[in-house]
């Protein structure tokens, strides 16, 4: 606690890219946790060069990420940093007391899971203990974390769209995911992938079949449901900057009321709504919400989710977990409001 | 034949709208086809004023659609009407010896199927000669024919990139079609749904599980494989204006090379192409091509096809059936250069 | 004041629209205010069947506009109703003693510049006492009206571009505006002109000229520097939903450093942010913040200006309008954090 | 001439950016250019691996660009190379008797504007006998070079929307130039401001009265009418990937019907169209029109022009020079059907 403000100071880690900024946004009016560091891999700037939008609100240096300054500054660290880099950091800042939520791939997975489709772990030591992000699955594991990972956008979108139905969900039949994501999942960084010119009035898959969140989707399915879904993940880059869709396809052993069941499941659930009629983009954007409509047609049951991919599917689903993990109401400071029209 | 230019005379019925204009394009410049007669249900302006993009290069009164005086100037009548209105007004043509290429779905269908998914049909006579116009599949029927019904646009792309593979899907489990479209698709009528604010930053799904394609598409799978799949179609309309994309999902009963077989079975068509990656919707925009990948996990299948939805989805595809009737050359005037970038 | 929450009950008429769900938008969580009554033309449905993205936000029941139940509900009302129609509502208003809010033209001009451009007035009585909501010109004045008339959005983004000039500014020679527009800008009505086809990937200027916001932008730096300028107008119409950008160009008396100009005639201001370098829509989209660079070369001065054209150009001004009509900090509940990325 | 095919061979310099895949597409179809060599900086690919939409088009290998090579192998090249290499290679071919089409800065402007605003001039002997390819104004000059200076996008686009207007144009005045243009014409290299995160939903200026077309522009309107007009540039990018507009706001000494003088002046010119209302970037995408619209009020004169940035702006007018070099049709091969919807 911030004895001056009575607030939680935090830091964020990995500013420049859009994550960062998103953390920043609702950081600003956030009235328990307050921005105590922010950093980049080189630091050196003032935040509003790199995010000028952030001009005449909120002006701070950016700093070069040292875990012993964050250890004196901050009691939380959100790091929005690529993965592997990421474990080393985290490993820096647990040892000195740091809680951690992390928002890369880093330990989001059982071991064996992350290094065959990552890289080798160098942090086995806190991945053990690493809760899954997903408040509506792990609300009181979370709780009581102090390293959280924060789930993929793709993964989260999917896994709340099919968790109130698994238990109806034929295993013996392969699960068809086919996702949609804006460019800005794609990151920041400039690449021939996403110049406006590749994706403007276009539309392609991309790691069809061999997407790294598959694996992700898989083992999380398990873990909800016990059941070793066969799952196929097909995600395509969309020409808009911010959402993302799931369009998920499979059988059931029998039929059900699929809205009702839904609903039921997220009764409590106040970043979770299901809706009548086919979900949108919009509705959602810029807000924690994670909106679910789904439809049964003889055995086959067809589930249609969608998130804002850098709030939920990234930035506000970590800001969640950071007030559970405080002991908060989870929906304090988390966006409700969408950016429509 | 024209006796002065010793050109084929055609009528486009329907000029108003997205596959009007397309049809107009590329008549412009076929060395056989042209243009005797433009109309559209009211008539009474110069196609510039409809098209401001043809000044200067086009011009011509747009009547009021009259099977009389199409009889009299024109041999074949491109039809771009709403169905029901189209049936009503083929059937007149051809009771006066017009052929006819029908861009609506009042030919596409069995009676049965028609009836049970649109209106009750007023043309039972001429229904039964009508060919279905995919060239790739019925090239020797059209060339015969004197009513060909064109494909639906999302049948198009889903027939074509499943067509290679029929004999090996297994047909115990379903097919899953992810469908997305440009607005064009939608038709130039302005609605909420077509208004720039709801489409664009945005996705969603519309008449998932029952859309009228969805029947199309089982029906002709059939015709063509003797197999009667179990089709699921969800269509998405895309925040663009231009191209059509289908994501199939389904089991196989055996291993198979899914370029190669496709590769193989469209050896001798000029419009297809098979690509090693995925494909995207701007490498076929503007042009006739159905562009198709495919890949096989285990004994699922996965079918990634794209073309240009008001051309190979329309009017690009309207004009081949229009040169096979005529025993010409299917491509000739027909678009193979895309609109990249 | 609501005696059980002690906030002051407001009223939207005309909740269908763009400004109507941006009001709403940022009444939500108003400390203040709150939403008493919310009215369209017809009535008769809830909010969130209007603006689906209200679901589990907010709900309330839409009503048919009637200025006896406003007066017995509400203090203040924003009316967001097209000209004409506003007047015959505000009238009613202000002899029951609401406070109006004006989103419309109706009040902004005086009584010949408005019927020269617009229609007769039917409410010249209230016309007299009707301040222009401009807050950082007139600020003092908004404070005691109970009729404040909303600026467009054009004029506000040439006014608060142009008034730190004016004194410099050539009036014997044209000012020339450059406007480009969101597509919001053109209301939620469904026309040729704002069907995605006809926006998307295009460009277009329309009303060149002849916009009727050219005399309004006259008559405010008219009563804002004693200056009839010569102002000459030219909006466009962006691929894009939110944003707006003013580029004028014109000649000056002396040269001086717009910057260090601009800064110091908006040193007090919150809401309007000086830039060395060119503004863009992005940085400002979903806020109230009016962005201005300036440059001069010789004794040519170019002015870059760029606002949220449904925030700064209509609801959040109205917000702030309202405000300071009720002595509260004119920055209560009004968006600064913009829709980055 | 090549004397299998009786046409004459051509090379492309430069094939991998937008401008080089415009001439290939142009090429393909053109009755008597023929692609005879293709080249980039690097070579050692296919030509269809750089454009993927060649695909079962046109293959080809792409070499590592060579004069020597290109002398043996063709009569003119198309060097679509940044500025500086271009001077470099363009010397080469002229001295091995290559005609060059050269589209870069290189050769467009006098030595010492080119020099005050590039970089020092490493072809001076052969910049004397350059002709600026617009071909409405030095078509005979065209017809007879060797090497023409092909004009950049903005200074096409400006000088063919002033040159009927030059007489009438008070040159004690600016005249102010507000442009905007499509991303295409930024090129194909990834950057920050090209990422389609920062330009969709966003617009901005860029070098305002500081770009590089400016002097472009005053020399050429100098050259064209003996009056040295004080020239202010503004650009902008928008959110769409092709096309381009010009909005020019200036004074004139007398009053005209700006139509009527502008139909007058181009009333051979096939690739000007004039347009009674505003012009728009769909119309003329994918052509080589350029489409203008004007207005007078008082003594202000409007001008309103519309270009396809990489068509007339770059290709498509590169090959109506290289036709005119070669005596033929100055249309042969051109585009002039838009690629609408």
């Amino acid at each position: 606690m911030n004895p001056t403000t009575n607030k939680i100071p935090v830091a964020i880690v990995g500013a420049s890219g859009y994550t960062g900024i998103e953390l920043i946004k609702m950081l600003l009016n956030h009235p328990i946790f307050e921005i105590a560091y922010v950093a980049t891999s080189e630091g050196g700037m003032k935040i509003e060069a790199l995010h000028p939008a952030l001009t005449d609100i909120f002006t701070c240096n950016v700093e070069k990420a040292d875990a012993g300054v964050i250890a004196e500054r901050a009691q939380l660290a959100f790091l929005a940093l690529p993965h592997q880099a990421s474990m080393g950091f985290a490993k820096l800042l647990l040892e000195r007391g740091v809680k951690v939520v992390d928002l890369s791939a880093d330990y989001r997975l059982k071991l064996e899971t992350y290094e065959a489709h990552y890289c080798p772990h160098s942090d086995k030591e806190h991945l053990g203990e690493a809760v899954y992000g997903l408040p509506e699955l792990y609300r009181e594991q979370i709780a009581k974390a102090r390293l959280v990972a924060n789930p993929g956008c793709y993964p989260t979108a999917t896994i709340l769209g099919l968790a109130p139905f698994t238990r109806f969900i034929d295993e013996r039949f392969p699960i068809f995911i086919d996702a949609k994501s804006g460019v800005s999942g794609a990151g920041k960084s400039c690449t021939s992938t996403t110049h406006f010119v590749s994706i403007n009035e276009n539309l392609f898959a991309y790691k069809a079949l061999s997407h790294r969140h598959e694996p992700e989707i898989h083992e999380k399915l398990l873990m909800q449901s016990n059941k070793s879904f066969d799952v196929n993940f097909v995600p395509h880059l969309l020409p808009l900057t911010r959402g993302e869709m799931i369009d998920a396809y499979m059988l059931v052993h029998e039929s059900f009321d699929p809205l009702e069941v839904a609903r039921e499941f997220y009764r409590n659930d106040p970043f979770v709504r299901i809706f009548d009629q086919s979900v949108d983009l919009k509705s959602c954007a810029g807000t924690n919400f994670c909106d679910i409509h789904a439809k049964i047609k003889g055995n086959k049951l067809y589930v249609n989710s969608a998130v804002d991919n850098i709030m939920r599917g990234a930035s506000s689903q970590a800001l969640v977990n950071a007030n559970l993990m405080y002991g908060l109401d989870e929906a304090l400071g988390v966006p409700r409001i969408a950016y429509v029209p």
